[in-house]
Parts: C-alpha cells; sequence; structure tokens
C-alpha cells in the first residue's frame, strides 16, 4: 500500500486552520483524509474526504475516530492522549508519537525535559496549585515579576500570564501550574525542525517573532531573523538538541529566547506546523505544511531554504468587536506588492482570536518588513 | 455584499484539476464555492461548498447551475454558451463573457477574429466538412503538409493533426474544420495575461514550451523563456493586443510561435488558468489560479514576476497502460531539491492522459530544466 493510494488514510485531529492548510496538501497529492472536530463549522469540515464530529479530549471520541486511520496526527496538542496509546499498541502510526505528546502536555514535565537534558531554559517553580504561590512569595522564594503558566492545556496566550504584583494573582484559576523567571531578552526567537520516521532531520531558517505586547500573541514573524549569525547558529543547534531528546515525527517548532547576555533559552514547542512556520506557504522552498506530511509518510524532507524574505502578520480580531466577522480593507491591502492573505474561515470574530495571516514576500526583508507594518496598519478585522 | 462574505457564491463550470486548484484559493480566503462537473468522481468533488452533477454542455443543466451564483466562472471552453448567455442576460456575471467565449469556442471564428483585428497568425483555409479538404488539395488551393483542426471542441491535441499526406485525412472525422499552413517555428512560447473587471492588465514572464513530438501534448514549460529580449517584448505585445480585442475578464494563456525569422503568430488562446502557467503555484508572487479569481472579483491584480526560475514537467499517462493509476517513483522524485508533485487524484490512467504535473524551482533555470529531465526520467504514470 502507497500513501498515494486510495487504500490509504490519514487521520488529523482538530479541523482548525492548522488542519485547513494541512488539506492544501493532502489534496495537492491526493491523499485521502479524515478529520475530527468539536464544532460543525470547523474550516476543515470542507477539502477532507470524512469529516467527523468530536471531542478532542474524550477518549472514546478519539479512539473510534483513530482506529481505522492507517496515520494519525494532529493540529493541536491538547487531545486525549490515552486513546492515542491505545491505538499505538493497536498498530495505527500516530505522529507526533504519544511519548513526545506526553513530555509537551504538561507544561511543568516540559520544563523538567529540558533540565534534565541539559537544554538551557529559564529557571522556573512547579506548584500544584496557584494558591501555594503566595507562601513561596511570603517566604522570599519567588519574586515578582515572573511568569504565570498553567501546566495543562494553555493555547495561545490563554494559560499565560505576566504575575507583577500579589493582587494579578487573583485573578488566576487555581490550578497545576509554573512560574517561570521573566526572561530579560533582546529577542524572541524560533526554529521549525522537520524529523521524519527515517530519522531524517532538516531545520529552517530562523525566525523572529515580534509579540502584542497585550495580547501575549505573535504580530509579526520575520524570516530570516535579524541576528548574528553565530546567534543563528546557537539557536540551531539547540533546537536540534531538543528534537533529538524527544524523538518527534514531524514538525517541531521551538520557541527561543535569545538573552541580552547572547544565551538561547527554549520557551516552548510544538510538535506540529506552527504559527512561526505560516511565512513558509509564500517564502520557502517546502511550506511547513508539506514538510509535515513528509515526515510523517516517511518521504524524503524537502528543502527547508527560502525563496525570498518573508515577513507573517496575524490577523486578530479587533478589540471591542464581538459578532460576524468582515476583514475590512482586505482590498486595499490586495494591492500591496507581495501581500498573500489567508482567511481562516472562522465565522465570528472576538478580541484578539485569530481570523488569518498576511504573508509579505520580497526579496528584501526590511521592504517586506515596512510592507507588513502597512498591511497591520490598513486591515481590521471587525464584527458586522 | 463582499466576496469575503458567506452571502457571496462562485460558481465554476468544471470541476478538474483547474478547477482544484482554483478551490486552493478559494479556501485560502474562505469564498464560498459550487462546482459543476459531468463525473462523479470529479477531483473538484470535495473542497468545493457545492457539488452539483451535470453535463456542460446541456443547456438547463448549465443554466440551472448558474441561476443562484454571483460570478460564474468556467476551468475548460467546451460549455453550453446559450445557457451562459441568458444568465448574463440575468446579471449573473460570467466570466470570461460569453462574448470572448463565442470568439474562442470555434476555431474557425477565433481565426477570423486574429485577420479581422491584425493579429498575427498562420495562414489557413476554412471548411464546412473535412471532405472538403480533398478537392482543395486536388485543385492545388492545399498544399502537405497542414494542420487539421476541428472548429468546434478541439481539447488538449484531440482535434488537432498534422496531415502530412492524403491517406492522413481518412482517419480524420468528417466535421466543420480548418487547414493551417504549418509553421517553421524555432520556438513555442506562451504569455499569461490577466485583466479584471476594472480593466487593469498584468501579464506574467514570456514562458517556453517544449511538445512531446507524438503526443502533441506540453511535456516542459520553462519560465523564464530562453529567448532574447527584443522577442519576448514582441510576444508580450501581441498577446496584449489579443487580450485588448477580446476583451476578457479573467486570465487568457496566449500560445504564440516564434518563427525562424523571429516573426511572433498566434497559436490559440484559452481564457482561463492554464497548464503554461501551473509552474507559477511555486515560482510567481501571485499564482494564476489565485490571479484568476482577482481578476474576476475586480480585486486588484498581484505581482507577477517570479521569485525563482520554474520548469513544469506534464505528468502524462504512460503508453500500454489503461487502469487504476499508480504513481511509481514518486518518492525518488521528492528527494531531489526544490521538485513539487501535484497528484490531480483521477482514478484511471490512459496513454498521455494528463494525471498530474511535476513543478521544478531553483535560482537557475539552467538547473531547474537539469532536475526537470531527471524528474522526467525516473516518475513513470503506470496501472496497478
Amino acid at each position: 500500500m502507497h500513501f498515494f493510494s486510495s487504500d490509504f488514510k490519514l487521520g488529523i485531529l482538530g479541523g482548525g486552520q492548522l488542519g485547513k492548510m494541512l488539506l492544501y496538501e493532502t489534496r495537492k497529492w491526493d491523499i485521502q483524509t479524515k478529520v475530527m472536530d468539536t464544532s460543525k463549522d470547523a474550516p476543515c469540515k470542507i477539502a477532507c474526504n470524512e469529516f467527523v464530529l468530536g471531542n478532542l479530549l474524550d477518549f472514546d471520541d478519539v479512539y473510534n475516530f483513530g482506529k481505522d486511520v492507517d496515520i494519525l496526527t494532529i493540529e493541536i496538542e491538547n487531545v486525549n492522549v490515552e486513546a492515542l496509546e491505545k491505538l499505538e499498541q493497536e498498530n495505527v502510526r500516530v505522529y507526533p508519537p504519544t511519548k513526545t505528546l506526553r513530555t509537551i502536555q504538561n507544561k511543568a514535565t516540559q520544563k523538567l525535559f529540558y533540565t534534565d537534558n541539559g537544554i538551557p531554559t529559564s529557571p522556573f517553580t512547579r506548584f500544584a496549585y496557584t494558591s501555594e504561590i503566595e507562601d513561596s512569595i511570603s517566604n522570599g522564594g519567588l519574586q515578582f515579576p515572573f511568569v504565570w503558566k498553567s501546566a495543562q492545556f494553555g493555547y495561545d496566550g490563554q494559560g499565560v500570564k505576566v504575575v507583577r504584583k500579589l493582587e494579578d494573582l487573583s485573578r488566576l484559576p487555581n490550578v497545576e501550574c509554573i512560574a517561570e523567571e521573566m526572561v530579560n531578552f533582546k529577542n524572541e526567537l524560533a526554529v521549525v525542525v522537520a524529523r521524519n520516521t527515517k530519522e531524517e532531520v532538516k531545520t529552517y531558517p530562523v525566525v523572529e517573532m515580534e509579540f502584542h505586547p497585550e495580547a501575549n500573541q505573535v504580530e509579526y514573524v520575520i524570516c530570516p531573523a535579524r541576528i548574528e549569525e553565530s546567534i543563528g547558529q546557537k539557536a540551531v543547534e539547540v533546537a536540534l538538541k531538543v528534537s533529538a531528546h524527544l524523538e518527534h515525527v514531524g514538525l517541531l517548532a521551538v520557541e527561543l529566547f535569545q538573552t541580552q547576555d547572547n544565551e538561547i533559552l527554549v520557551n516552548e514547542v510544538a510538535p506540529r506546523p506552527h504559527n512561526s512556520g505560516h511565512y513558509s506557504i509564500e517564502a520557502s522552498y517546502t511550506n511547513q505544511f508539506e514538510q509535515h506530511i513528509r515526515a510523517i509518510l516517511g518521504l524524503p524532507l524537502g528543502k527547508t531554504d527560502s525563496k525570498v524574505a518573508g515577513v507573517m502578520v496575524n490577523l486578530v480580531g479587533a478589540e471591542g468587536h464581538i459578532g460576524d466577522v468582515v476583514y475590512e480593507n482586505i482590498d486595499a491591502i490586495l494591492e500591496m506588492d507581495g501581500v498573500t492573505p489567508h482567511v481562516y474561515g472562522k465565522k465570528q470574530t472576538r478580541p484578539f482570536r485569530k481570523m488569518g495571516h498576511v504573508t509579505i514576500v520580497d526579496e528584501d526583508m526590511f521592504k517586506a518588513r515596512r510592507i507588513a507594518q502597512q498591511v497591520k496598519e490598513t486591515i481590521k478585522v471587525i464584527s458586522k
């Protein structure tokens, strides 16, 4: 049986924007797909061969979904891993492997993994409950400011807060969590590593991320990063070390801090296509979604170099707007050179919700960055 | 009402590979689509919002299909134009306009259009029936060799034959046709012209086509063409003249001959995305499918320059193979740099049937061309 055959079926858990972009590639190669998502309005509902409504965190839903697929992958880590483990035992090929998912899914476990393997990361403390943090502060063990992270199922800034004073604690849910020392960084960087079933490994160029100060979401991703070559090399080395120890199959997006002292620290990782790799659709020889498919199918990995420089702007819901989405001035950005909007197809907008992204490519990275700024200032994601 | 709205619906007549590649772009922008095709196994059946089974040449099927869409486009010219004319009268926006389709659909009318507008093309004679050709030969009006073309519905070499001797005539259907003087050409070239509803016009770079000697199908498309700049300019001028007189909306692929005397003659045109523009998916700032959507929606046209050089190889069914398709050695070509296969998803192969294409991109056009040759020699489209 070959992947390019009607006997083969690829399962994807999660039918959001990442799944949708994966489906461009499965369509390109006529690979049969089956997708499960919690929402009947999921962007993936069309373009897959079979769509199943189900809860990604429910054992039975995930297990029943995965039973008749040949290879199972994810577009989101927050899935029922017990069900995946059972499927793995029954010879469904699950990529990323459940061992990788187990290490990553809990942020405390993920941090321990780094320290156990000599991978540089910021100092941290584990807490069974947020309420225990206060004791640690009063006995001097923990100092303001620090970064609070929910250990379970943090996604897109929802489970991450900067704590600057005692009062900030009262707004946090009382769950298993970690407190990380705040990193005084020069740059936030990311490296996407691809690793296939045959352990072939390739890295994409280091990208630079600019975050929105309030929403804790990426605002621009810039490829290549505006950093010294030696810093880039160090970032790639660290990312490869994480990749080797995690033994993932598929993509691994490694988010990194470059400190004031030019140290590289791992922030966190995602074992799947990632926002920091979206620029690759327009800029790279092999885009991250095709690369993920190549990796999990055991095909040779594609060239990760860029054809041109790329800058990505996230399209997030504007503040003060909740309801049916409108993309104001999308025509105007289409007049700018090298601009490609991606509209995810979510029907409802709300403040800071990821509704799409725009890639700007040019031979000259600085020109692309300038156009990206114009794009950002022109298009608005609002409600009707 | 805006295109990026759930109230808007784009209709596409024809659900083959071109429609399928158009759907990547409508998906990217979350544009609602409705597709009609004659085959229940059409590659477009998934990825559109609504699929309708129907005969593209049947008045009622086309009319009923088009009644509830806002904009109607085609992936193939062989559609019922009477139905489109009625839809146009009822304010459905049909792009290309039926006037353009009328001119192009009949090859005799198309040739007359060129001569009437002073557009260079090879000399030709019209015949109501192929059987009339013999008289013309015996009275010296027509000389061997010449190119016979069926006036109606020629597609992909099916309606085109080189006639070298009297016996060749017996193998031709007895239909309305033209006999064209055979052009002694140096190169076959093509220019894709985009023209939007606001009459904004852009041209893609001139590409060079290498044909398979037997099947009369394109084997390689090379961008940029290996020609002198002055020839390229002349080719673009001629293509723009055709575009202006045809008043099309959407893409127009203009196929050209460069003669031994460096004249540029129009061979034929297609008012839609075209095989000669497939390279643009990987090589251009704006691929031809996105450009077609931009044009028919009245959006600003995108940049037509190339990021890198591109060579396209058609994947056609190997001789001697009929049945369920297998893409032999597809893994091997994925190991080569800058190689992207596209598998159209047709279940059955037969000799010379277009089953897919492969794009090879590189900064260096000559390197891309060399890899394309390797691709061609490696992959085989065969039956099980």
